[in-house]
């Protein structure tokens, strides 16, 4: 559906602002509401939040779709991984099957998981010898995260499945804002020193072989990512076209999205990061992107299991502004 | 039912142990599930720990309560709350007409919701000037907390109302852990500046007050504190005799609890944080207390509310728990 990166580029240069007076409408009713103002603190942000990108007063959370992206990286022969990369599609299996992490969160969160497993018999290309994806490779993966939104969906929590992925998204992450191996690469599932030492190596070489398109987030995004990742771009970017509001999950959910933050600086303004990753580089990523993760709990599991557990807090919060009474209705006197 | 604060002390002596076993079993499964090892961080930790203390494995979390106590405070008369006392009584009729924000969060967290107003026309004296609470007055808050306590529930959240307290959690924590009221004293339900000046200057004066009981937690919880705080107290000992795990909800409720930890080291290890309160204090407290709080979102309400919105974290986690498949059931290749 993309002809090419620079016409992806140009539909990114033009998505839509949030409703500012929708979010304002929000503020305005939580402060007649049965509490000190703001002492609900996040959770009124959020649902502000929410108004502003659903471009709805109130906003609502009727439907919460979960989508997981699945794909398989060439770079994994470089021994980046703890597991083989047999276990991404066994693992799509699992949540097929229903019995991943991701299944009983989605249930939990009241939410419906769609998994999409991108072309898992071919593997991207190894980045230490050439672009991960050719430029149709990785529109065509665009296009699938693109596509996999559904207009209806009031909130979508962003997720991915891949082994060595999180040597993508810190070769990514390290492409866009800089300081090579060390700064990003992480245990990602569990891989030892040895393995943390060959990651490193492996993102400053591929920083060293792709150096002529550093300058350009979404060929950095196709040299450097994998094809869930780019879904994960893609999605992010059909959600703000459709104004729904965004959740992102950990490390390589948030380095997936990153690059359209690089492109305009409102870009991610629709999203919000649902945990902080156990994964070494998700502060510094974070912190690039001016995101503040909604919870700290030490995951580091990917599959949206973050962006599902945060979704719980929207729930709590949109619960109290549409449930609660104000110093009106309850017969409550207001501050002194 | 205490006859004595020396009989209350005894109890806390003889609390039982949680049960090294059941957690043992719980964090061996999770070694089993279709994820890598700890990759669910302290949702893993939170199973481990709700079956420590509910003795049980799996644990369960079929009857979580939610037990908000409110209480009047004399110290009101010291220009210390931004809000009238008259409002502690008119927030107990919110609560029981469904208007408050617990009431949504309680019910968002699948739990029930009881509120115990405790002698809310008789205040605690202004313990500038006489203790809070005598001895008979004290014990009888204690018992109506340890007897809120539903020997059938799962998990317990703990929460308050009260125009005032914190000014009064404020003085409890400074007696129980030093530094007075420039340490402890935050701005409550939004006090202005004045307003905190003064709250400082009363905790400061209470310590002087106060100075003959400040080596006996329970006596500073007489002294300084007030009725729901001690039913707080009495709540908390009373779910650890019977096997309940608690959260504690933010600043007041913290305090509430903490003469416990004060009388023996292990005291509070049936219990969690739900939340890291905005409230001054609070960072300073759960520091003492050697409690990691579960959330961060700014919130600084009280009424169990970030207690309540845990409650979520932990039915995450045991739906993961219970849920999830082991690598040999779903044929998933475990760690290279």
């Amino acid at each position: 559906m993309f002809k090419s990166i620079d016409e992806l580029r140009g539909i990114c240069a033009e998505l839509p602002d949030g409703d500012a007076a929708s979010a304002a409408a929000v503020a305005q009713r939580e402060a007649q509401l049965t509490k000190p103002p703001g002492s609900l603190g996040r959770l009124e942000q959020l649902v502000a939040w929410l108004a502003r990108w659903q471009r709805r007063n109130p906003p609502r959370l009727q439907q919460v779709d979960i989508l997981v992206f699945a794909g398989n990286h060439g770079v994994t022969a470089r021994g980046v991984s703890a597991y083989p990369p047999a276990v991404t599609a066994q693992m799509v299996a699992n949540f097929s099957a229903g019995g991943a992490a991701i299944n009983q969160l989605a249930r939990h969160a009241g939410a419906t998981l769609r998994v999409v497993p991108l072309s898992l018999d071919q593997p991207t290309a190894d980045f230490m010898v050439a672009p991960a994806m050719r430029e149709s490779e990785f529109l065509a993966a665009v296009a699938s995260g693109y596509q996999a939104i559904s207009p209806t969906a009031d909130l979508i929590c962003l997720g991915e499945m891949g082994i060595g992925n999180t040597t993508a998204a810190a070769a990514l992450a390290a492409a866009l804002f800089g300081g090579g191996g060390a700064r990003w690469a992480g245990r990602g599932t569990g891989v030892d020193e040895g393995g943390l030492a060959r990651k490193r190596g492996v993102i400053d070489a591929a920083l060293a072989r792709h150096a002529a398109v550093l300058n350009d987030p979404l060929r950095v995004a196709a040299a450097l990512g994998g094809r869930e990742l780019a879904a994960i771009l893609g999605a992010t970017i059909a959600a703000r076209r459709q104004n729904i509001p965004v959740v992102l999950d950990g490390f390589v959910s948030t380095a997936a999205a990153a690059p359209l933050k690089k492109l305009r600086a409102d870009g991610l303004d629709h999203a919000v990061a649902g945990h902080l990753s156990a994964e070494a580089g998700h502060r510094a990523l974070v912190d690039e992107l001016g995101l503040a993760p909604l919870l700290q709990l030490d995951m580091r599991l990917g599959e949206a299991s973050g962006a599902a557990v945060a979704v719980s807090l929207m729930r709590a919060a949109l619960a109290c502004h549409t449930g609660m009474a104000t110093f009106g209705e309850a017969g409550v006197s207001d501050k002194s």
